[in-house]
């Protein structure tokens, strides 16, 4: 899917899902102790790469973490720094998202790729690479699935990915799993799952 | 506000919006109880108007209850075609949704007026009042307030209400109100009241 359909697709809903599901109070607690197990605690900056309405990114820095975000809808962007206002958001994308090349200790991709066409996915995952310093965290979040396959998200169509096949193009792009997390569907809730993988 | 601008805004969102409340579980436990208590247990036919993606009436039916929806957003009336399919749901709006006058035995506008401008009340009210059979029951859920005032709604603009200015206009539109129920804002949500009233 082109990165303008994907915009446009959030950008008409932006108010609604800021107000719906921009707060960490809607996040499982599961992935909330993730993140915090392996970002909560650098001292480094962290770059929230999708970071919508901007609630993984202030409750990062409620923690004391250096975290800045990033999207590339500009209505969340917006949504964040009127919200948070003590906070630093940016509009932009990948391949480039704006912080220099090895300057993060860590990055959050939480459910920032599922609407990456397949193909696409190793050149993201190389883009995030370079934003790490060599042993930087990064933790991806995404739709759990038997195998790579399309489906009709609530905003815009999206992919799920098996975990196995994420942790391989992870490799690839010289990022080693160290951690993963899978959970299955449950109440309105598709499975999910979650990698954590070192810079090489 | 224009319908159409209501309808517009809603339709927009109308896929984000079934996906993430959509549901009588996100509905709130004493919402639930006062619903059932007025409605569940009718026998006659109940419209639920604006009906959304028509979780209210497909719950209603689960009971029993010959419910119905009508809603002017169409996305939302395929939506909930689709996916209760056993249900009847139309496409329209006060103040002739459809029904024959006299016809309800019960009639559940659950924050399906709160897009209504302030001298739009009282149509709207005996709009309500007029689908009813004498002794129907009618349950309005609306945003509570100290004053009628408008506020940014997370889809388009509405207006908050005290509870005994809503009563005093159910009264002059016929209905007598048999009991009210109000809660404070609590986590994300803004305070809300119900007033349920009987067709004099």
């Amino acid at each position: 899917m082109e990165l303008e359909t994907v915009v446009g697709a959030y950008a008409r809903v932006a108010e609604l899902y800021a107000s719906l599901l921009g707060s960490v109070e809607q996040v499982h607690r599961d992935d909330l102790a993730l993140v915090e197990r392996h970002l909560g605690h650098l001292r480094g900056p962290v770059l929230d790469v999708g970071c919508g309405p901007g609630h993984w990114t202030e409750h990062l820095r409620s923690l004391g973490v250096d975290a800045s975000g990033v999207d590339p809808v500009p209505p969340f962007v917006e949504h964040a720094r009127a919200t948070h206002p003590l906070g630093r958001y940016d509009v932009g994308a990948l391949p480039d998202p704006g912080p220099r090349d090895g300057s993060q200790a860590g990055v959050l991709a939480w459910y920032s790729l599922i609407h990456v066409e397949p193909a696409g996915l190793e050149p993201a995952l190389a883009a995030l690479r370079r934003l790490l310093r060599p042993g930087g965290t990064l933790v991806l979040g995404f739709f759990d699935g038997e195998r790579v396959e399309p489906f009709e998200h609530r905003v815009v169509r999206a992919h799920r990915w098996p975990v196995d096949e994420v942790s391989r193009r992870l490799a690839a792009a010289g990022l080693v799993e160290v951690e993963r997390a899978r959970r299955p569907a449950e109440e309105g809730h598709r499975p999910h799952a979650a990698v954590v993988a070192r810079a090489a």
